[in-house]
């Protein structure tokens, strides 16, 4: 057997709240919006514009904040008062400037884990956005690696391991997304822990791999995260 | 002596173009709004609000793109048409979708200096797109590490020259940014040597070391590099 030397966790939504400030500002994006077009449809145009740039922008707030812009102008045949482009960008900086709010048990499993296992974080998402808010949650010095990825699938894994010097049967990545933190791990032989957020952005909807897989475990939060990885 | 082992380059303007494209868009930018206000006005305006910004957004095209809509916004007192709006918006995308155009030298400098020394990348902007811009070079393969920061200060090239495990004493970093490529390399122990391109941007001017500083050289293009870090 295996011993397992690496955990690596996720970020957004993981270590801390992230989705919740997207919802937000898309809420008060379609109030803004709405003497132009429904939520609904304001909803749906933002996510197939986030998809149609997400090649270009990637992930994070600034691509975000762009890719409420284009669909301000988009559903109102560009009619779209100024005042309203300043407000959506003053959104877009809010989500930028707002406090790190850790999770429930984030700390705690972090400092029971840190003195059997090394530990790291790999996430998507805009490169200052992320290091200024591991560097605010305070855990930054825990993490022997702290990477900021483009996109989180198997190769990336590869060289993200690579980098740490470890085989993915020895390493456990721990997040909220089935899809970018879950599968690529498993398909690389590696460990992976499913700490479900109460919100899924549309585009990391996935299913969840069988409860009965020998290398995966689902956790209602971090606190029971020590007892699962103890076990591998 | 120490023998120089990682030769380590900044790629905007020093591997492939890119301030070019920045400038033609802030051209097209003050043509739109020339109604409003002059060029040497927007030019200031926008300088400031990047600055502002810089905390927040840090460098790269996205951030660029969101600090040219705030500056027409502020200049017209938020009357700038959505049209106007949607034209900085495609502007913004298109330096992101720029081909990547390599610098006379680059590939020469690189096929030359493969065998005898590691390469690494290191460079400013956004992650998505330098990671693009390097696949798209053709030259990603022929470097150990490429890695996207947010600031290039002392504090980031100690952790970079960490990461590829070598002294500062051992290593040269070749850039066309006296302030972001020379300085804090040379604060290291370091050596550098400094390619100027033909247009520096506002928020990297500083001035260049002493041309008799023993660890530093100052080249005209990179064709001239293998001649001079075999001096070291």
């Amino acid at each position: 057997m295996t011993r397992l030397r690496v955990i690596a966790f996720d970020a957004d939504d993981t270590l801390w709240h992230n989705e919740t400030y997207f919802r937000f500002t898309e809420t008060r994006f379609c109030e803004l919006l709405e003497p132009y077009a429904s939520h609904d449809h304001l909803s749906d145009r933002l996510l197939a514009i986030e998809r149609r740039n997400l090649e270009l922008f990637g992930y994070g707030a600034k691509g975000f904040t762009l890719s409420l812009i284009e669909t301000a102008l988009e559903v109102t045949e560009q009619r779209v008062p100024g005042a309203t482009i300043a407000e959506i960008l003053r959104l877009g900086k809010e989500i930028l400037a707002q406090p790190v709010e850790m999770l429930d048990g984030a700390a705690e499993a972090i400092e029971a884990l840190q003195t059997d296992y090394r530990l790291a974080v790999v996430t998507k998402g805009d490169l200052i956005h992320q290091e200024s808010k591991a560097a605010r949650s305070g855990l930054a010095d825990q993490f022997e690696l702290v990477e900021v990825v483009t996109e989180k699938d198997e190769a990336t894994y590869g060289r993200f391991f690579a980098k740490l010097g470890v085989e993915p049967e020895s390493a456990c990545m721990v997040g909220n997304s089935v899809k970018s933190d879950v599968l690529p791990v498993l398909g690389l032989g590696g460990h992976a822990v499913h700490v479900p957020y109460h919100l899924t952005w549309a585009m990391e909807v996935a299913d969840a791999p069988a409860p009965d897989h020998p290398r995966f475990a689902r956790v209602d939060s971090l606190h029971e995260l020590p007892a699962v990885v103890s076990r591998w």
